[in-house]
């Protein structure tokens, strides 16, 4: 895990001032681009995760979706999609949220998941919690049980992980800073 | 092919008037919840294109990214991320595009793709052809070549095989409608 928190360290981009001035954007995209390194999360997930008894594995868009997508494939796990308002087609539920800048909604299928199922929801990065705590609200309305949130990076000076409401939830990222 | 193709039709869902009036969308999210499918797809991508020597994959956001980053990891190939305006930080280069409804503009980075390099283009759905022209001209942009396009679905009666210009890129598609 510290050779893989140093590799990955590595590969992240600092952007200055995006998508706002002020702020310091980190950029994971290399991080798709190294598959042998993006193995190596996909594998701390899984191994993580691995007796959870995981029933769903839930990606918030867009980015939740380039590592969900794999790690659902890698622990043959069903995958959800969590997206923004307007782009899922036929019946959805909603939930709001705050983002580190601006408000959205987000949305799932109302048939995404079942009553009792354990839901892993993955996003790339943990900021302020306001997704996870919106997403988990999705699988809440749906009666089923967020049992884990993973994430690639965490930025813990913003506090997200006091902020997520339920505190059921276990919370796992790869690299904080 | 042909009994995956039967299982995809199965597991696609049709939702009327979807994103406008008139339109009758195909839903493919039961797909990523059907894992074994799934992998068949990802499968087939990668048998198809196993002798092409890809250097690289690009998926179009964002479900192209649900297609792509498994098949990349499957294929063992570096995936390159194609976004909408504003979504990358960094420089980047951009194309515009007709969607089947309204306009749009993509973005890749600059260092997604080097002189001569092959690309593979992947999203869920050939329409129109437009979002694939624009991430041919991306490739174009950064002197690499792509070679082949692939997509789940086929909307034939769009007709985006015929309209997509560059004559030499070839196109697959699993399920054509």
């Amino acid at each position: 895990m510290t050779n893989l928190t140093g590799e990955l360290s590595a590969a992240v981009r600092n952007v200055a001032n995006f998508p706002v001035k002020g702020v310091t954007f980190k950029d994971i995209t290399p991080i798709f681009a190294n598959i042998k390194l993006f193995n190596k999360i996909i594998d701390a997930f899984a191994d993580k995760f691995a007796d959870l008894k995981i029933d769903k594995i839930a990606g918030v868009e867009s980015r939740g979706f380039l590592f969900g997508m794999p790690l659902a494939v890698k622990m043959n796990i069903p995958f959800v999609l969590i997206r923004k308002k307007g782009k899922l087609p036929g019946d959805t539920i909603w939930a709001s949220y705050n983002l580190e800048y601006g408000t959205a909604i987000i949305e799932t299928h109302k048939d995404s998941f079942s009553e009792g199922e354990k839901v892993l929801l993955i996003d790339d990065l943990l900021a302020t919690g306001g997704t996870i705590n919106a997403s988990a609200e999705l699988v809440r309305q749906l009666k089923a049980k967020t049992v884990a949130a993973a994430f690639v990076a965490e930025l813990a000076f913003l506090k997200g992980r006091e902020n997520i409401k339920d505190k059921n939830i276990e919370i796992f990222s790869i690299i904080k800073y």
